[in-house]
């Protein structure tokens, strides 16, 4: 397991897009996640559990994984993108390898391919506990749509 | 369109066993969503567009409708099984065709085919306006493992 | 099930464009599949059970099942665009319902959603006997993007 | 890209066994399809490009990166499992990244998560050039159930 922090960093401007646009998102902020990574690349996006977010056993519900997954994939493939560009998720397929238990879990998106129209992701969500360990819980691809702002 | 009210319902021990496992789902409460039908191997979930679900262009969130779309498919299958087994999501699949737009989102779970360990649902997100209008945003696949409560 | 020679036929150009593509295809030869219907966003495609196309148990091999399905969700979205375009497979997920048993499998590509740059299709694929019993074996979503001849 | 010469055999039991599954497999030898290594819970196979195997534009179809890319995934799947065992393919997702341009194409299939039940394997297929040249052509993921003979 990588250390996030010796990961490189995205350009301080691809950073604020990234960013902005994430805290426009009413849902991330209602799920109570964050923006923890953002690379070239590469986003990760943390999830503290709690009982809001939590399904009727009360791991992290499926709903809420993949939610932040998504979305750590469509702002991996947004810091590859122009600056008036824009990405929407066209579809994609996760399974749940494990029950989501931890104190929080860490999703990231990695672009596995960058097209001039479609952006190909690869999700992973870690549950991680605060002591330090790390599972896998989820994993996923992800296909998104470069759209501009016009249209 | 077929009308929700004309489609067959679940006996009364079905829907309370659906309803009970939907009420510990904190989850669904912390979104707002709530279940509209619940008949054999078909369930519906309403979630009312507000900020709270919303990315960062007021759509509903692609995270909140894939969470009320799994918990639809997951509850559709879980009308099918013996009163002692619960249901695990195992993977799903999900094309956002269109921006959720409208008043509400309307989830349908549907069991295309219900096997001894394996569950394979069809997964299907209209929006929909106080006026009526409906129109298809989310489509999916889902399949779902039946765990027995002592695993 | 609905029987195929009641469904609308496409326009003899497109059918006669399907069909010169399909025949362009080695792999559709070479596994022995053949068009059977062409309709407006609906594609059929039948493959015949024979060694050359099974898995080690003798049923169809879900690769062979999998390679008609993608075939007919293709053929599908093309029935739907203008006559100078073509479609690449994006992606597509399928589940294996059953062993693909039965005399020969048909694979049912439809139009789900057609739009400007992507189309969603759904793949159905049903193991049929020569005494007309029918089975569904397996089900998925494709997506598909339009290119134009000079990409 | 890491040699695969260098990577870890498993037993000459294990093998054996998936060898010999595979050459049961009649769409396999209709492809011309080959297995390459089969470690324990990875497995390559290849398939020469030739126009038995091709699309309407005489790229790898689709449909043939696929079957192989599920038989490498099933093969790595069953290299994990103990000897009784078999798998069969639940459901899986591919993106075509690239047209599956090259001398041969390489499937490979990992081993993610492997349980009690159910496995899931990543999937990624390379077009390979004679002078070596490599290039990620598909990638996927797959879900596998493992059975017994006597099921």
């Amino acid at each position: 397991m990588e250390d996030p922090t010796q990961v490189e960093q995205a350009s301080p401007a691809v950073r604020k897009r990234v960013q902005d646009s994430f805290d426009r998102q009413g849902l991330m902020a209602h799920l109570g996640a964050r923006i923890t990574h953002i690379g070239p690349g590469r986003v990760h996006i943390v999830l503290p559990a709690r009982a809001e977010v939590s399904q009727q056993h009360g791991y992290i519900h499926a709903g809420a994984t993949s939610a932040v997954a998504d979305s750590a994939g469509g702002y991996a493939a947004l810091t590859l993108l122009p600056e008036d560009c824009e990405v929407l998720t066209v579809e994609y397929k996760i399974n749940l390898l494990a029950p989501a238990v931890g104190d929080h879990i860490e999703a990231i998106g990695t672009v596995v391919r960058a097209g001039r129209t479609l952006t190909v992701c690869r999700l992973e969500v870690f549950g991680v506990r605060d002591d330090g360990e790390r599972k896998l819980v989820a994993s996923g691809q992800q296909t998104l749509i470069r759209v501009s702002p016009t249209q």
